[in-house]
């Protein structure tokens, strides 16, 4: 009944109990700053697209792979909102992840500042030549709609450790599509820690922070859909959605 | 004895019961539009091989691994159609697929209009200066003669979850050969879409449709082949093929 | 018993026996072509460095993944070789799978021709301007004998799936060495096949075929060594090597 | 209580004994001869950011994946020196790995000598212009931190085989942020096997082996410091750290 399940505790490997929230809520912190430290440290450094892509979606598969089977590997404050309107999340697990990934969000920015200095935008996600901004928010709708309906389904029949390839993959997808025309965010937090320490707010920034959290509620709701399609009418004795 | 194996119902992760036909026509509807959307999506923007490949073929990998288990994972005619001829299918169930599948390639196509606009051909497959269309089909043809075979053949002794990668796989190969000379399409979904909401008809455009569906029927019938070749003389008591 | 570890077949998913040789000599030929057809028909197109290593690698892994378990995954008569050497084929193997491969080098070089046309070298390895003979040989040569090594010892602890991901990855790594000086064939099939179809025969070709099959029998030299070392003074009942 | 786990020995596979401490000091040379004579000899070639990633990353996987089972896949000093001071190795295993691992290196500096002659770096990192020293050492410091804590981390509650791919994909991260900036080398032997052999020795190259072996100390004092927030206050009755 626990929200994540939980495979790394166990004594035979010195976690003599099943992860607590505060080591939890520590990989949350760790796993946004560095996706944000890798992620948007390869951004700015105005690599090609594919270069960008993989950068994004590799740090995604190697973070879920590790702390997904702590923490759950959010890293998103979409993600994390999203699980916590499905109800299996207390409020003090809810405050925590997002307050540990705005934490961790802001150290990622402050290293990038450290390694690239002041006249740099740290790969602050920004709208190309020609993109509009309705373009560009489409982009990070319906990417992160399509990711986080990925993500409940596939956790809901693949451990994390399984799911980790898959979810980098559709980063890698979205990015594909998005990092050369809006920047590609798909992250509320990967938006903010470059943006904070590069002084670059823009009048659209929006777009990454309603964008993603609205993308992820969507693919919750489609998932919940989903599922209540595929269980009506069930041939046996239990309903459920 | 149901075509595919369901590996995602099941109590325990509530899903009830196995993925219903109507579930089953959603996800080809999904996943068919995913392909376009993300591997047409990137084409549209004229990259170079590798990323182009790339992207066709990592979206194969994540949309096989997680829709795989629930529909089998066709999002193309040429497969739908060679695995009726295989007989598990039933009429409804091959019209089901073969109209959701041209549902989602339109969705598909309409998505890339809205992000793209109308002065793009939205990555519609066509034959680059000096391919003559002979060679073009050839490489349709025999790509996806080879990709016929390798799913029946490793979806019969893998899961779907396992063959997503080497299927993936086959894909990149493919369109390494051929994307930067016929376009490749592998699917004639992947065709359709885009020309459609392109206006990007042309002469040669059947070699987009036959090519693919003629490969996936020749990759079947040399499975078949293989097996009776395999299966001919068994030294146990029972022969099939 | 058996060379090598058969584990497609089974009455459940309709191969009602082991594969019998003559299906191991159909997937060689196969699986030779095939790495012809796509690793030669991308470097035939003259990519860079990270598209062609990628296409050599990746056709390797799903090659092995869907046919290593059918006939050990070959493809090369260096390996052939190799094993005989190790004297768990009988001389009808043996002969039959360097014919089988021969046969289907002989079939991709001929596809390339079609696809290609005959004012192109269809991929033929050969030396980069200010690359020497013999360092053109030592790549061959060092890259085979690692190849070898790895084969050798990582399938004595896996299966032909799990060995798939990393003797790609090693063809991956020698091709970066390699593609862009001596064009690497790591394997005198590759060579052979375009070589005749393209009518590119040079005074240093032997550097593609002595090389393969004097480092994969190096390699597996070096094996066995290692295997002796591994062994020497074991402190159970049994010794051997 | 072994270090590290052995999971290759077995007389079902000829390996008639776990693997001696002599043959895990030959795979730890082997393995840090060939990061260096793959990673490094595709730094020597000048290639793009992204093929340079992939070729250190790539061959992490693999020397991971094959010999990590035998010797725990160290191939670093950094690597070894925070096992050492882990206190789980013996001694004469301290030296003999550091000693096995340096000559491999040297073995795999003279090698690329031979391949690519006395008038090139052999992929030596060096510092980009306009780099300066301090964020250099950041760049290694901190990614070899994070190296560090993941390995322990993962290995922790993975097999060596399981780890080789994300550990592979931190590589794969680091570099991207570090090999246009710094060269990266996040080893002190992929510096020491190409300077010797380059004659490339810089003032500021304390930066390659200072700072990996700072890094992995400081990801193992971090990894410490988790594992006991982790087990603080256990709820079961033993308690460790």
């Amino acid at each position: 009944d626990h929200f994540p399940k939980l495979v790394v505790g166990g004594p035979e490997n010195e976690f003599v109990q099943p992860a607590p929230l505060r080591v939890r809520l520590l990989c949350e912190l760790i796993g946004t700053c560095l996706f944000i430290f890798f992620g948007a440290g390869c951004a700015a450094k105005g690599h090609d697209l594919l270069t960008v892509s993989l950068a994004h979606a590799l740090v995604t598969v190697w973070l879920v792979y590790v702390f997904g089977p702590v923490s759950g590997g959010h890293f998103n404050a979409g993600a994390t909102i999203a699980f916590a309107v499905n109800g299996k999340m207390k409020i003090v697990e809810i405050i925590g992840y997002l307050v540990s990934q705005a934490i961790g969000a802001l150290i990622g920015g402050a290293l990038l500042l450290a390694l690239y200095g002041s006249d740099n935008t740290l790969g602050t996600p920004a709208l190309s030549p020609g993109v509009t901004v309705w373009r560009g928010f489409l982009i990070e709708f319906i990417c992160t709609t399509i990711l986080s309906f990925v993500i409940f389904f596939t956790t809901s029949y693949n451990t994390q450790k399984e799911a980790a390839l898959p979810i980098g993959l559709v980063v890698f997808s979205s990015f594909l599509l998005g990092a050369d025309r809006d920047g590609s965010a798909l992250n509320p937090w990967r938006w903010l820690g470059p943006a904070v320490f590069s002084h670059t707010y823009k009048s659209e920034a929006w777009i990454y922070t309603v964008g993603p959290i609205g993308g992820f509620l969507l693919g919750y709701v489609l998932f919940r859909i989903y599922k209540a399609i595929w269980n009506w009418n069930a041939d046996n004795q239990f309903h459920r959605m």
